[in-house]
């Protein structure tokens, strides 16, 4: 298994319905939380005052990784900035 | 109590309807006078000639900082920039 | 308690005499043992090939956070960028 | 009087002699703590975890705070952003 | 009085209706007449083949200053660089 | 088995004695070498005119990936970007 | 003939209809396709978490480059950095 | 006679109408043309795989540099760097 | 005559000899004053805080230009933007 | 044969012995006045004010090219940006 280091920054447009923003900000949660069932997702964290977010992520192999990402509902608002690991604790 | 350092930018769409823009500022502008009655704002500077702002906050801890921050009117047109800070005077 | 994220770049000088470059390294690893013994570091992870770490840091505020980075041996040779965190997992 | 932020990140040559770095530090610290006598400095932070510090400096005009901050022993080695101040409070 | 350069670079959306972009720029060369024959605007250069201008003003402070960019029509649409002046010739 | 893709720019600095950057250039290029003949280096580019080269290289692992970069007797010199890869063709 | 290494960025905007996004890729990915039967498209590859992807193009010259690169139905969401490269393996 | 290198980088909206970007592309290359024919544009070069162009312009002023360049009719779409050239051959 | 606005920022290294500093300042500070007697120089302004100043020049053509800059002393030293002036006021 | 636009900033150290600096560009420039001769070197212009030049230089490949810039005895101290360009005129 392969773990990777994901400095992820969600640009939502400040325009965007809110009610629409919600329910991606929703699917998008239970979508990370399926990820930590499965033990995909090692870590997570987010930042305090800025739409950031830190996650560590385990897969096979990296087609794994870029569906983990890719299958997020917010995938088409983030910029993902990928860093392959080499084990840590 | 934590103090952290916000360097903020307001990028508010240049083609906004100007009461809309007028609203957000004004609730923006009480929210800030709120923050400021609770002690949790502790320094406010605006630069001259810029849409650019310093704020100095302080919280108990950093998820009551991202509240006072993302409980904003403004949130989703503000670029922050937060740096924890070491107690200064 | 507050948890940070630290992204670490070390800058040794290249041409930097090579037992004094292993000197440093050893005993900057040594001292983040320490800090694992301690629980202050709870996470750390090196990039794969690149001179590139995450670490995330506890400590009781954001001084006691200043010590354990400007203490470790390297430290002259770090660029460091700190992220305050809200509770993660 | 005019109010200015001022971003200031220290870059002392990594291989600096330790003796000349800490009598760099404390003449510094030292003049700092004049101008905090002066009223010209009105507030200092320094961030947690980096070689980097905010000032809130406050003087006549423009030319009374280039020699607030050229007149820092450490001047040579600071990179220093300045923000002209509206009046916060 | 204290003196400020002003780096202003104008991004008015490419797709604006021709009309409206001409009322937008005629406001605001008036606008900078007035700054002008108040004494205000000391300089102003336009760069050849970019969108940029340089403006050299002067005011009693910098809450003065602030409302003389943020009274000009195409303000919403400039990107402003403010550096404080010492006093040239 | 793992692909990636480095982006490499070698920083040399411009008074190496030139019999020293010749050493250096010799060992790295047998290093590479080695490295194609384990298969461990599946493709290798060098930019026409600049410092700059690409290599494919592909290990079971990211500590392995980190080890045939950090081997090569320039690694102190080598500004490094890495990019998992998806298996492409 | 010359080789290139491109970098290309795709950025689709995140609100397009989805049925009109997966038809500009279906089409770009059958364009590509047809490049690799040419042989003009020697090697693709696609970052692992990101919208980023390396292609190794050949052709006769660069009026020939720009055409390969200029017809594909993504080329206006695409942000490309073309290295032309001295012979790999 | 002055000569003025420049650097452009067209930015079409991605989702303008094909039918008004073949128009403005065959006005703005009827434009270029003209100034060929004139001899106020001396060399045109644009680089393979990019939206990206250099030209060198001659004109007796910055003022004539800036209307052939603000008379193009996709000026509104252009980044432009100018880079004043001392006489080369 | 045409008009240039210079963007000057010094880099003098920070370990520097006092006194050859102090030679070299003195040095360039004559140029500028010459350059003024000649009217080449129309303005300078020195920013409040930073190693940063700003120059209009005037000059017959380009070749003129250079030769204002790189006769300066402190030439070596200084990280210049040239900008071509439409004529201001 | 092919084109390539060359953006070439030399950054030599500052510090730098004159004689040897003077040298330098001596056998620099005859190199190029030797390019010229060979009609590899089509044009050269110098900007007016800063340490920055473009060439356009004709090779038949792009391993041709890479000995051309290579050989410089600048090539150390240059940072070299690579265009390969469509035919222009």
């Amino acid at each position: 298994m392969a773990q990777f280091h994901c400095r992820i920054r969600a640009e939502l447009p400040a325009g965007m319905d809110p009610e629409v923003r919600a329910d991606f900000l929703e699917r998008d949660r239970l979508h990370l939380a399926g990820l930590r069932d499965t033990g995909a997702l090692l870590h997570e964290w987010r930042a305090a005052g800025e739409q950031l977010e830190f996650l560590v992520l385990e897969s096979a192999g990296h087609e794994g990784l870029h569906e983990l990402l890719a299958e997020r509902p917010l995938f088409p608002f983030l910029r993902v900035e990928v860093t392959a690991l080499r084990p840590g604790f």
